[in-house]
Order: C-alpha cells, then sequence, then structure tokens
C-alpha cells in the first residue's frame, strides 16, 4: 500500500475522523422542551447549587480532551499544532473505539508553558480527564505537573505514561519467559525524553533496581555537568554501579534493552555483548533502533517495537483508553501510580500463561477485550488509593 | 409535565446529551494504519505545509466551539460555567440536528475578558467557527470585538446575532400582512443589553430608520449622563425625533414592540396607545413581557414571544444553524452584516405567500428545511461579500 497518497485521499475523504451525535430525539416537541427551554433550566440550578453534579448531569464524566500544541508529534517532530490535528483525530477514534470514550481534540496555537497550561485549566469543566499528547520535553514535564496542582480531574501525558504502562507490562512478561528476576535484571535505557524519563520512574516503582540510562551524550551520571533538571534526577535514582561511557558501554551486559530514541542506533554487534538471551524493545517509531531480524539473528530472545507489521507490538492503544475508562467510571480526580501499576499488572495479565510465549508478550491492539481488563483494575486502584469521587 | 422533576430525571438519564462517534472502522487493521501511524504522517506533512489544509483533511471546517463562561445563562443569569453546559450541550444538539454541524461545548472558567479571548484564539486551529453563547453584556460585545480581530474563522454571539436575525425576518413578514413600509414604521425597543443592541442594528441596517430604544432607566437619549459606550452609540444611531421619557412615553404611537427585558413590563392600557394594529414582539423568556392573549384583547394585530406554546415562536434555533452551516460550507473567515440580512431574507422567505398569516409570520422551530434555505443563501452572501475562502 502507497501510505502517502492512500492516507491523503482518505483523510479527504472522511473530512475530519470523528463526529459529534445527539444522543436525544428532538423531532419530539416534548423532548426538546426538557433537553433545551424551558426544561433545561433546571439540571442548570442543580449543577449551581452543587458543582459536583456537573459529572451526572452533563456529559463531563465521560469526555476526555485530547491536548497538544503540536511540538513533538509522531517521529515528525515540531509540526504546529494544526497539522497535529489528524494524529489527534486518530487518537479519538481509538478512545471511542476501545474505551468507549467521547474524546475531542483541541490543538493549542502556543508554545509558552503557561500559557498552555492556563488555558487547559480554564477548560476543565467541560471535561472528565485532560489527556496530553505530542509536546516536547522538557516542557511536557512542567505542564503536567502544573496541570496537575490546578485542576480537579485526572491529567495524563500518553506519550510519558501510557508508553511506560505497556512497556513495563511487555517487559514483566518477558522476564517471566526467561526465566529472570526484577530485582536482578540490568537495564539499559536509551533516550531520556518524555517517554524515557517515564518508563524509568515506572520500572523503578514496579521494583526493578539497576537500570543505567543514555542521551545523546552517553550514559546518564552524577558527574555529568549538562544536565537538564529532569536528568539530573535520573542521573540520582538510576545508574546504582556508577558507570560512565557510551551506549555501547552501558549495553554490555545488560539483561534488557529499551530504546525511546533514534533509528539505527544499536547494532547486532552490541546485542552479542549483552547478557545471553536479552530482551531487546527497540521502540523508536517508525524505524526502529535495530530490526527485529537483527536483533533476534544477533541472540535476543525477545523483541518488541512500536509497530503492527512485527510481533509484540508495544503500542499506547493497549492503555490509554482503559486507563481513562477506569479513571472515569470512578470519577477519578487524577492518575496516580499505584492506578498506572494497575493498569500495567491487569495488561501483563491479559496474555494468558497458555497464551504467553516470546512472539507473543502483549496483546493485539485490536482486542477489545483489553480496554475493559485495564479499566476496571484502574477502577478498583482509584478506590483504593483514595483517588475516586464514587 | 413537571419540567423541573422530569428534566432532571432525563438528563441524569441522558448523562451528556452529545456523543462523539468515529466515523472510520478500526476493526480493519489496514485502515488503523492509514487513519493512525504510521499512515496519519502523510496529512500532517500537508498541513505543515499550509495551514489550509487544515479545513480538508481535519474535521475543522465543519467543528464549531459552542463557548460560554456562564454569566447571563437562560433567564437564569449569573450560575457560572459548569452550570450553564446543560444548555451548551443543548445547543449542540440543534446544531448536529438542524445543520448537520459538529459542535461541541467549552465552558471557560473565568470572568476576565481578555482571558477568555485568548483562550479561544489559542484554540482556533481546532475549529471552522466559535459561537458565543450566554455572556453577559456588555463584556459580549468586547470579547467578540476582540475574537473577531484575532480570529480567521467566524465569530458569533447567538444572543446578539440570532436573535436580531430572526427578529428582523419575524418584523418584515409583519409588516407585510399589516401593510406597513419599512422606512416610516415606528418601532420602540425595550432592553439594551446584548440582544436588544444587536437588533437595534441590524434593524437599521435593513432600512428601519425610526427606532426609540428603552433601558431600565427609559429612553435612551444622547442627553442622558449613565449610558455605557454600548448605549452611547445607541443614542446616536437611534431616536430620531429626539424623544426623552418613559417606556409608556416611547410606545405611544408605535407601531412595533419589541421586548428583550423583564417579565410582565408592558400593560395591555400602553398597548392601547399604540398605533393601530400594531406589531408585539415581547421576547423575554419564559414568561413574556406582556402575554399574548392580553395583547391581542388590547388591539395587536400580531404577536410574537420566544415560547413553543403560542404561536409565531421567535427562537434563534430558526438561525444559527443554517448560518454556521452556510459559513462553513464554503470555509467564511467572518459572518458579516451581508451574511446576517441574507439570513434574515431567506428565513423571511421561506414562509410563502400562501402561508403567510398574523399566527404564522415564521416556520415551526422544528423545520429541517429551514437551515438548508439559510444555510445556502448565507453561502451565497459569503461569496458576494468576499468573507468565502472557497
Amino acid at each position: 500500500m502507497n501510505y502517502a497518497e492512500e492516507s491523503i485521499v482518505k483523510h479527504r475523504e472522511w473530512h475530519g475522523k470523528i463526529e459529534i451525535k445527539s444522543k436525544v430525539d428532538v423531532t419530539e416537541k416534548d423532548i426538546l422542551s426538557l433537553a433545551y427551554t424551558p426544561g433545561v433550566a433546571y439540571p442548570c440550578l442543580e449543577i449551581q447549587k452543587d458543582i459536583n453534579q456537573s459529572f451526572t448531569l452533563t456529559g463531563r464524566s465521560n469526555t476526555v480532551a485530547v491536548i497538544t500544541d503540536g511540538s513533538a508529534v509522531l517521529g515528525l517532530g515540531d509540526i504546529g499544532p494544526e497539522a497535529a490535528m489528524p494524529v489527534m483525530e486518530g487518537k479519538c477514534v481509538l478512545f471511542r473505539e476501545f474505551g468507549k470514550v467521547n474524546a475531542f481534540p483541541l490543538c493549542i496555537r502556543s508554545r509558552d508553558t503557561d500559557e498552555i497550561v492556563n488555558t487547559v485549566k480554564l477548560l476543565q469543566g467541560s471535561f472528565g480527564g485532560i489527556n496530553l499528547e505530542d509536546i516536547s520535553a522538557p516542557r511536557c514535564f512542567e505542564i503536567e505537573d502544573k496541570l496537575k496542582k490546578c485542576c480537579e480531574i485526572p491529567v495524563f501525558h500518553d506519550d510519558q505514561h501510557g508508553t511506560a504502562i505497556v512497556t513495563l507490562a511487555a517487559l514483566m512478561n518477558s522476564l517471566k519467559l526467561t526465566g529472570r528476576k526484577t530485582e536482578n535484571t540490568r537495564i539499559t535505557v536509551n533516550g531520556a525524553g518524555a517517554a524515557g524519563i517515564a518508563i524509568v520512574k515506572l520500572l523503578l516503582k514496579a521494583g526493578l533496581k539497576d537500570i543505567t540510562v543514555c542521551d545523546r551524550k552517553g550514559i546518564i551520571h552524577k558527574g555529568r555537568s549538562d544536565l537538564n533538571s529532569e536528568k539530573q534526577n535520573i542521573a540520582r535514582i538510576t545508574n546504582v554501579r556508577s558507570s560512565e561511557g557510551t551506549l555501547r558501554d552501558a549495553i554490555k551486559n545488560s539483561d534488557v534493552f529499551i530504546g525511546v530514541s533514534v533509528p539505527g542506533c544499536v547494532t547486532g554487534e552490541m546485542i552479542k555483548t549483552m547478557a545471553s538471551h536479552p530482551i531487546i524493545f527497540p521502540l523508536a517509531n517508525p524505524e526502529p533502533e535495530i530490526f527485529p531480524n537483527e536483533a533476534m539473528k544477533s541472540g535476543a530472545a525477545i523483541v518488541g517495537t512500536g509497530r503492527s507489521d512485527f510481533p509484540n507490538q508495544i503500542n499506547n492503544v493497549l492503555v490509554f483508553p482503559g486507563i481513562f475508562r477506569g479513571a472515569l467510571d470512578v470519577k477519578a480526580s487524577e492518575i496516580n501510580d499505584e492506578m498506572k501499576l494497575a493498569a500495567a499488572e491487569a495488561l501483563m495479565n491479559s496474555v494468558s500463561a497458555d497464551e504467553l510465549r516470546t512472539g507473543k508478550i502483549l496483546p493485539s491492539a485490536l482486542n477489545h477485550k483489553t480496554a475493559e481488563l485495564v479499566a476496571s483494575a484502574v477502577a478498583e486502584a482509584a478506590v483504593r488509593s483514595g483517588a475516586a469521587r464514587t
């Protein structure tokens, strides 16, 4: 298939991949008198008395804003807010299809973090959750942190946390298959942007201990003077053996390689220096850090990529519809670490022991059951951790 | 019907009156590769090259934001942004039903005009039009003016212009029925808020000349020192005979009374002082300035109200779906006076000479044909006046 031509033709034909429908049959005059004037005044007054009623008398509690500034879109980079909209619409399609969530795309024409934060803050009364998308690092960290402080609804940067959750689930099943223990598995993460940093933090919370992180300049360690504050934090919480050097040095003797970086930066030679039967997740999209056949040839036991045309697709769509479905179902005020870990565990367990094999560490991205399993685990964790409003 | 109880029960049941659906069948893997990664990259790149492509490759050009700060909602007043949402959702239902427009409700948690303007300005790349709703005067004038200057898409405050257009259409048909001429028809407008001021301006543009406007304190004239800038302007452009005094003075010998003010402020006695067979539009909602039976008993030839339970309902739903449908169809950059006048004329003509009578000056609010007629007239006027992008 010629993706370029075909996709543009289809997008012109779709003219928007989502549409807004009425749930009310207004051809009946009586119904219109309830849904609109004069009847509509009464739910308005109920909400005026108690703002929490907006979660039951409007669509708010099943509606998520998919928000971007277009600064870090797919592998395309900084293409601007309007150009990011086809991706945001695609995301909304997946929210509907897998999570039964009303998701609406909003692109913000600003690069100022405070302006972006303020815009979302002022709109929060229209939504039950905020999904941040394709915002460049390190701005995305500041935007998410500030929004979490000023919003009464969940704020979730999918490029960070969605990626971290699906990667953790894939890793845990891979550890099972290769007979490794959480505590002493040695991991190299290449890439210290939004996804890389979130992956590291979640792996640490899940009990992984031996993680070395590299950026473009090599291993992140406390001795480096060129680190932004997020990377300084990474230097503090990772690198237990105080390594210095390049990616090539880091990867040597590692059990696991996780790439959220650039195409082709890992070679078969490098794989061969790893521990035997290593686990390789080259997640750069669309072209991975190393192609699966090359990695397998060099001794990899398991390879997972972001692509649908290889086995073991490690794709956020396995996570975000279920995470928000679960959070919305209990009117959660946030998506906390307990909820993220519960999502990863549910995703991991959604592949039964019978089905689990090196070519099947995660369910198919098109499996509708997954979001339901994730949602119910997330809802439970929200209640347990006190994030649920109901 | 017990509107209060019934409406709250229904709203709880609906749990949001609109929903967002996918137009794409993602159960086919190939389609997902076009609508989402990797195919979605290509329309993104097209828009990056030419931002106007966002009108054809995304849903932007059929999507309208329905925006409020909840400061002047229905007859309820300042109930806050979240409490206004049931009305906004109702509006979105009508946009879909009558205009086939994707309308999405956004409430803004601010009362600062610049903050509201900036929020909408930053979001405009997500929409083909902006419908402002239920924002209090005089803030609504400033917000609309500023937005018109900084937005490349139409900005339309329905409480002003929708009301003005439907009132003009109703008036023109009433003049026909009572054998009056535009130039020398004497009109009293009571109420100088958002709707009143917009009505006056549009009537003047349509060739009505003899208009006297009253606010709470009586006739607006140049000698008054208590007028805000909008009312000072009204004093300059109306009141050709330099009247002073109360509403009672203004209404005497008038051919037409238009009320966008408060319930019960007009009596049968006052109607009797008007020119013979006067035209009475008491539009206060839900309780009019004078009830139709009382007005008719006092000599009115034609009475139109905002209510569906009396003849001649003068309701914005006859206008806004068609106005935006027409503007969106030609990717208009604004909704200008030519387009508003064209909408009023199309609405006026949508009642044929055969059907036209004192009890039927406008089509039914539930007539689907109306929006189509308005849309095509508005689209033509946009092309003629240079507002169309295509």
